[in-house]
C-alpha cells in the first residue's frame, strides 16, 4: 500500500469518471429545508449508499426523523491501521432567486472562465457535494489501485446540515459504538487561496445570551416620567457599553480563564498571509480593527474570543418620533470562545455583571441561546502534522494552519459525544458563492482535492 | 364691574343650563383626525361662534386648509383694561375601543359616584370641550350680571390640537395682528388635586434626534467578522452610554447653559407636596428616582433638563438568535430642555459628541425631529400673582405653581410668533382619562372652573 504515485495517478486518470459521478449527484435535488424535495434527498442518500458498495465499503441508508444518515465502513488492508471516520453532507440550499442562476442548478457542468480556470457548476458543486467526493474518489483510486484503503474507514453523510441538523445528534448518541473511530475527517472548509491548501485547527465556541430590562410596568410619557423614571434602554446601553473596556477587551470576570496565547510561529504565519493589510475588512467597506488592541486581523477573528451584540430593541424606533419612556429594551449579545473557555462559566459570569449594573427596582429576564466550547487542535498533533505534509506536497507549497471565526457543530458533537477531535481539510475557494446563485468548486479543486485525500490517507497509514 | 360676587352667584344659577350647553357641545362628534367626521367638526366651530354670539362676541368661523379656527373679539366694559387671549380646542379624540365605555361617550350626563362626587360623562367632557366653555360660561355669568365683561377678550379655539395642529401656526402667522393681546390664558392643564388648584408656569422645550450608525456596508456574519469588525450597537452603546455621568448629568457641552436654579420657596412647596414620596413612581412600578442625583421627584420633572433615549434598534431582534453583526444601529434620542436653554446649540452639540465617538471608518446620519426652547413665567409676574390669589380664593386652598415636563406647543407658538407669555390654568384631575375610554370631568371641575375664570378675569382688571 505504500505506492502513492500509482495512486494518485489512477485519480488523474479517474477524472472524467468521476466528474460524471459529480455531476450525476448533483443532478440529484437534495434540498433538505423543503418538504417539497424529501424523495430527493432519500435518492442522494441511496446514491451514495451505492457508490460506496462500488468501492468495496459495507454501507446503508438509515432512517431518522428527517432526511436519512448514510453510514459505511471498510476495514482497510490492515487492521491495526488508524480508523477515520469520514464526514460530509448530501444535502444543499436552496435556489432561490433561481433567474439569478447563469446556469441550469441542477444541470452541473465543466466551465472555461479562460486563463486555465476550469469550474463545475451547479448547487452543491462545492457545498458539499463536491467536497465529500473528493474523499470518495480518493478511496476509489486507492481501491482500483490496491484493491483497498490505507486506513480503516468509516464514512457518515447527514441529509439536514443546510437545515439545522436536528437528526444528527440523536444518531451520534444511538449509533456511537458503531461511529467511534481515532478521529474524525470533515471535509466542509476552504483553502486559504487557490494555491494555498489549508487545514482549520481551531473553531471558535459559542455563548448566546439575551436580556430583557424591565423598568416601569408600561410605557411612560417622557414629558411627564422623563428625568425621573428609569429608562431601560439607558440601562441597557450602560450595561452594553461596559462589556468592553477601552483596549476592546472583555471585561467579564474570568472571561479569558482558559484563553491561551498563539504560538508564536502560528501567529507569524497568519501575519504574513495578510502582509499586515486588511483587506478583508476593505470589502465591507471599513478599514480600522476593532476589537483587542495590539492583534492581527487573522488573530482577532481565529484566536481570541469576542463579545458581540447582535440586535437590540427599545421604545420607539418607527418613522418619526415618539417621546416615550419604554417599559423594556433587550439585547441579544453572543460570546465567541476560544481555547478552553467554559462557556456556562462565562454565562453565568455575564449574568452577574448585568445583576450588578441593574438599578434595584428594575428587574431582567435571561434567555439561554446555546453554549458550546471552541474547538481546537493541538498545533502539534501528529494527525496536523502528517496532514499538513501530505497537503504541502500536492499543492507544492507549505499548508497553512488556520482558524474558523464560527462554529461548525458538528465538530464540537464528535468532540462532546464520540471524544474524537476532527482535521478539517477542504478546497473550497471564497468565491465559490455556496448558499447563492451561481455556486461553483473549481475544477483544481476537485481533482487536486481527490489526490490530496490520497496523500492523507497514505500519510496517516504510515 | 366690581360686584363679583353677584357674578359668581349667577354662575351657579346658570349650572344647570351651563351643563346643558356642555352636554349639546360634547354631542357633536368633532374627531379631527377621522376624515369621517370632518362636517362635525365644522359644526362644533359653529356651535361655538354661535355661543360666543350669544353673550356679546363679535365671532367668525375661519376655514383653514384642515378644521376651522373659530375667532371672536370682546371689547369688554373698559377700554383700557387688559387684553387677553384665551385659547381652547374643540376637536376631541377618537373614541376605539368603543366597547370599553360604560357611557356612550357623544350622550352626556351627570353621574352621581358617592360621596358628593359627580362627573359629567362623555369624549371631550374634559379635554378640552369641558375646559374652555368654563372659560366661556364665566364670561357668560358676567355678561348676565354687568352686560359686559371686565376685560378685553379674544378667544381662538382650535379643531386640530388632538391631531398635531397642522393649520394653526400658518394660522396665528397670518392673523398676527387681529390675535395679539397683552397676554394668553390656555385652559387645557389639571390641577394638583381634586381640591387644590394649580397654575402651570414652566413647559419642558424639547430637542429630538435621531441618529443611524454605521459601520461595515452590509450586515456581517459574527463568526467571520467578530472581534475585528467595527459592531455599531456597541459604538452606539458607548455613545449612549457616555451621555449621562455617574450623577446623572447629562455630558454635553454647555448643556446646562441657561438652566436657572428653581428658587428656593417653590422648591420647598414643590417637596411639600410630595412629602418626599414618590407615589408617582409607584403608580407605574418604579420606587428609585433616576436621573440627576440630589433633586426632587417633582424637581426632576418639572425644572430639570433631561436627555432620554426614546427609541433604539439595531440587529437581529425577532424570536430566537442571529450570530450577525449589524451594518446600521439607530436610536431616537430626545432634550428636554429648562429655563433658557438653546435647542439649536444643544442639537449641535450633541452632533459634534456623536461624530466625536465614532472610528474613522464609520459613519453617522443624524435625523432632527423638532426642536422647542422651554416656556418659564416669572415665577413673580403679576399676572401669575393675580391668578393665584383668584384661584386660592376660590378653592379656599393656596394655588400651587407648578411645572409641565411635556411641552404645549400652542404655549411656544403664541411665545414665539406673538410675543405672548401664557397663562395656564386648568381645571383636569389625573383621573379624567382623557384620550382613553370613559372620559370624565368633574361637575366640580366644571363648576368651580367656572367661578375660577370670573375670579380671574375680576383680579386682572383690577
Amino acid at each position: 500500500m505504500t505506492d502513492l504515485s500509482s495512486v494518485l495517478s489512477r485519480a488523474d486518470q479517474n477524472l472524467p469518471a468521476s466528474l460524471e459521478r459529480l455531476f450525476g449527484f448533483v443532478r440529484i435535488r437534495s434540498i433538505s429545508t423543503d418538504p417539497a424535495f424529501k424523495d430527493d434527498c432519500r435518492k442522494a442518500a441511496e446514491w451514495l449508499a451505492a457508490d460506496l458498495r462500488e468501492i468495496g465499503f459495507e454501507a446503508s441508508v438509515h432512517d431518522t426523523a428527517g432526511h436519512p444518515m448514510v453510514v459505511g465502513h471498510h476495514p482497510g488492508a490492515v487492521a491495526d491501521a488508524p480508523h477515520v471516520l469520514f464526514y460530509g453532507h448530501y444535502d444543499v440550499q436552496p435556489v432561490d432567486p433561481v433567474e439569478l442562476w447563469e446556469d441550469d442548478p441542477f444541470d452541473p457542468k465543466v466551465k472555461d472562465l479562460g486563463g486555465g480556470r476550469k469550474i463545475i457548476t451547479g448547487r452543491g458543486s462545492s457545498d458539499d457535494k463536491g467536497q465529500l467526493l473528493t474523499f470518495v474518489e480518493a478511496c476509489r483510486a486507492y481501491k482500483d489501485v490496491h484493491g483497498s484503503l490505507p486506513v480503516r474507514v468509516t464514512v457518515l453523510f447527514e441529509g439536514e446540515e443546510e437545515s439545522g441538523s436536528p437528526s444528527l445528534q440523536p444518531f451520534l448518541e444511538a449509533n456511537a459504538t458503531e461511529l467511534k473511530a481515532d478521529y474524525a475527517l470533515v471535509c466542509d472548509t476552504g483553502m486559504w487561496d487557490a494555491d494555498t491548501p489549508a487545514i482549520t485547527a481551531s473553531l471558535r465556541g459559542l455563548v448566546g445570551e439575551e436580556i430583557i430590562v424591565t423598568a416601569a410596568n408600561r410605557d411612560l410619557h417622557s414629558g411627564m416620567y422623563g428625568g425621573a423614571a428609569a429608562n431601560p434602554i439607558q440601562i441597557l446601553s450602560k450595561i452594553l457599553a461596559g462589556l468592553h473596556d477601552e483596549t476592546g477587551r472583555v471585561t467579564l470576570e474570568g472571561f479569558y480563564d482558559g484563553v491561551e496565547e498563539t504560538p508564536a510561529n502560528i501567529k507569524a504565519a497568519w501575519e504574513k498571509l495578510t502582509g499586515g493589510r486588511n483587506d478583508f475588512l476593505d470589502e465591507v467597506g471599513l478599514s480600522e480593527l476593532a476589537g483587542e488592541k495590539g492583534r492581527s486581523l487573522l488573530e482577532l477573528i481565529w484566536a481570541r474570543p469576542t463579545c458581540e451584540i447582535n440586535g437590540i430593541s427599545g421604545g420607539y424606533a418607527g418613522q418619526g418620533f415618539k417621546t416615550v419612556i419604554a417599559s423594556k429594551a433587550s439585547a441579544k449579545i453572543s460570546f465567541r470562545l476560544v481555547g478552553h473557555q467554559d462557556p456556562e462559566k462565562i454565562r453565568d459570569s455575564f449574568r452577574a455583571y448585568v445583576q450588578s449594573r441593574l438599578p434595584a427596582d428594575c428587574s431582567v429576564e435571561f434567555l439561554k441561546h446555546g453554549g458550546s466550547p471552541a474547538i481546537q487542535l493541538a498545533y502539534d498533533s501528529p494527525v496536523l502534522t502528517k496532514a499538513k505534509t501530505a497537503l504541502s506536497e500536492e499543492w507544492q507549497k507549505p499548508a497553512l494552519v488556520v482558524g474558523v471565526g464560527g462554529s461548525i457543530p458538528i465538530v464540537g458533537d464528535f468532540q462532546n459525544m464520540l471524544g474524537m477531535e476532527s482535521l478539517l481539510v477542504g478546497f473550497g475557494l471564497s468565491d465559490d458563492r455556496v448558499h447563492s446563485p451561481n455556486e461553483k468548486y473549481d475544477l483544481k479543486s476537485f481533482h487536486k482535492g481527490i489526490r490530496s485525500w490520497a496523500r492523507i490517507m497514505a500519510a496517516l497509514a504510515g
